[in-house]
């Protein structure tokens, strides 16, 4: 027997617990998938007026939440990212209106054709069923998250951090309502209620009750989740993306695709962590950027033929090359041309976000089609590799698995598609 | 230290052999994404043409299995599987020929638009990588399977039965031929030529050379690999299929479909378990059925209601509900009506192919909703759930998974979509 079936400290017996959160969960499923737009799009605006006006409940709850994080020891970022300003709180009104707003992914057909046999064919996209959504101290994500699924037809089981739990809490009855005033079953959004950690271990391994987990939080969080689950994961890992310089890029874009891929926010996921430059472009864009890069604060490690350009450069080590900085640094390599770049990117990168910048025709071509990443671009800045910036509406999160939803994932990636056949009697022979 | 990473009896590197397997594949797997189709296509005409010209040798290579097969005692079952008819050679180089004659799904782009930033945002369909394939005795999915990868861009490791390993050696020769004539590496198609079973548990347990895994076989064969994999598997499991006479249906069509449900094929996954029978309708067309079924020979199983109307059925037991027979058995029920049905559907069913029979319009649309299943069908036969029938052109197999692919899994499933992203400079406010 696991700990994660164990009963806790203070008696509640946590796998008897899930279990009867996902057994709730599945049935209020089935009462989603055949619900109706308007009605999910009446219980998100209902949630969005209720979170407006328990704002000052909200506040009292996230300070309970707050207090209690300062007597635990919980540093300046984690204490920051738990508080609940009145701007946040706004924020999540907004965006649970923002998801009503949307076009219903559930119900859509596509395809729809005859066979030769005489039946019609196609795919109807639905919703997958339950979503785990495992997140950190954010608590304005328990309202975020909650919209998206419900949006999606699928019902949620919410666990957020310990430290958030009162936050969380109120969050939820603010969801609750919006639920019950719109007639669906208030299960279709529950928040795991205890902060005993056994209780993420019973979520991730009951594939009955849960059909897909999103984990939202560090790498090892989700790296523990995706080890241990026994239920299908949607994963964000790292974000190790590119620029590569042609030698036939315009020199005057070239600096500006690649300050902005360094420089416009340092801790996302497709900031460019590494430049690739074409030797015989190297002595042209390199100066030029390395003054933009300082004026930046950017601090940079090249290879050799970099220092010798760049004198002030300090030296990459073999680690710079996998490096993830999330930090004002960046990693600077010169090669011989695109076939390098390419090569360098399949051995160092995470397939999340590469880009080349180049004049060239065919050379777009090949880097779009042999750079094997969740985003490839041509000419354009990797910072928006980004679900809003693609125009999904919204997003879950960044995937970088390659079956079922890769790169940015919006309400899409909640869903399925099933088969439907429409016959009048049709037999097979 | 596990038994998949010991070494075999032989003194052979299982764990060794395998990674240099993987290695390969992945280097192959970069050549192949960026092949054109016309030289794939080429590749499996060489393949086809080569196993035509090999008939002889493939049909020594076999006899040779068959023959070790009965000095090992295997049952006629297997060894009729196991047999390569010059029947099934001229079938291996036809289905070969087939592939190569569908559309290339590597490269198409869709949903390609301007967004508000001026960046132009498309997703384009890119293969897998390397997907593992594992079977059982048929050595003819050794070229099918073989093809399909190949097609969609794919490397392939394939691990047959060892009791066929002598034939698919045969035929992976034919396949390394055609991969020569054609220019492509011939590791693009590698066979696990090691009968030791520590080979499979390494195959599945190397996400970093391995993107799918693709098991075809037995239950058995499909739960192990489920359990014990690291890297995503494409699974088929049961098919409990429903065929639902409702209250409106006409009871001439209702007979017709109900029939070919059941008994156009007994072995096969979309074949129909249980039917279910609306109330008002069951003592119209439940004597009607029983004679069919009678007459081909189907033992029925019935709730007390069916038995009511039907004394000749035999008495169905909660097991039944939830049998997949694949054999001349059917269970029946007799429901109130099209709640009642979902709602046995949604407890007994495995989610894979359901049928209602009506003329309600209504009550249409209600189970096309609301059945959770791969396949949803009206007024036709569960027998159409198929990837040629719905013009898939091919079929890997049939999901029973919600996520990346469910239901008949055609060329589409072997593949991914990136997404590509057009600028003139752009970059990110």
């Amino acid at each position: 027997m696991s700990a994660t079936i164990s009963d806790s400290d203070d008696g509640l017996d946590v796998k008897a617990y899930m279990v009867a959160l996902g057994r709730r969960a599945r049935a209020a499923a089935r009462v989603l998938a055949a619900s109706e737009s308007a009605v999910r799009n009446r219980a998100l605006e209902a949630m969005a007026a209720t979170i407006e006006a328990d704002t000052d409940t909200l506040r009292a709850e996230n300070a309970r939440d707050m207090e209690a994080g300062r007597q635990a020891g919980l540093d300046e970022a984690l204490l920051d990212r738990l508080e609940l300003t009145p701007e946040r709180i706004a924020g999540m009104a907004e965006g649970l209106r923002q998801i009503a707003a949307l076009p219903d992914p559930v119900g859509q057909v596509s395809d729809l054709a005859y066979r030769p046999s005489g039946i019609q064919v196609g795919r109807m996209r639905v919703p997958l069923g339950v979503i785990g959504i495992i997140y950190e101290s954010r608590p304005n994500v328990t309202a975020d998250a909650a919209g998206l699924c419900l949006k999606s037809g699928n019902a949620a089981i919410l666990r957020g951090g310990s430290e958030a739990l009162r936050s969380n809490r109120a969050i939820a009855r603010c969801i609750v309502a919006g639920l019950e005033s719109a007639g669906l079953p208030i299960e279709a959004v529950q928040v795991v209620e205890t902060a005993d950690r056994a209780a993420v271990g019973q979520l991730i391994t009951m594939p009955e009750y849960v059909d897909v987990l999103v984990p939202r939080g560090g790498r090892g969080l989700i790296e523990r989740i995706s080890n241990e689950a026994r239920v299908p994961v949607i994963k964000h890992l790292d974000g190790v993306c590119h620029v590569y310089i042609d030698d036939d890029a315009d020199e005057d874009m070239a600096v500006e695709v690649a300050v902005n891929a360094k420089t416009q926010r340092y801790g996302t996921c497709n900031t460019t962590e590494t430049l690739l430059v074409a030797e015989s472009i190297a002595a042209r864009v390199l100066p030029r950027l390395a003054e933009r890069y300082d004026q930046a604060g950017v601090e940079l490690r090249g290879c050799e033929r970099t220092r010798e350009l760049l004198p002030q450069a300090g030296e990459a080590t073999g680690a710079d090359w996998d490096a993830e900085y999330l930090a004002p640094i960046l990693a600077i390599r010169v090669v011989a041309g695109i076939d390098a770049a390419i090569e360098h990117i399949a051995r160092h990168g995470s397939g999340h976000t590469d880009a080349i910048i180049t004049r060239d025709y065919a050379r777009a071509r090949r880097f779009v089609r042999e750079v094997d990443s969740s985003s490839v671009m041509v000419n354009a800045s990797t910072r928006f590799a980004d679900g809003f910036e693609y125009g999904l509406g919204a997003e879950i999160g960044i995937s970088t698995d390659k079956l079922h939803a890769r790169g940015p994932v919006g309400l899409e990636g909640l869903t399925t598609c099933k088969w439907v056949v429409y016959g009048e009697g049709h037999v097979r022979q």
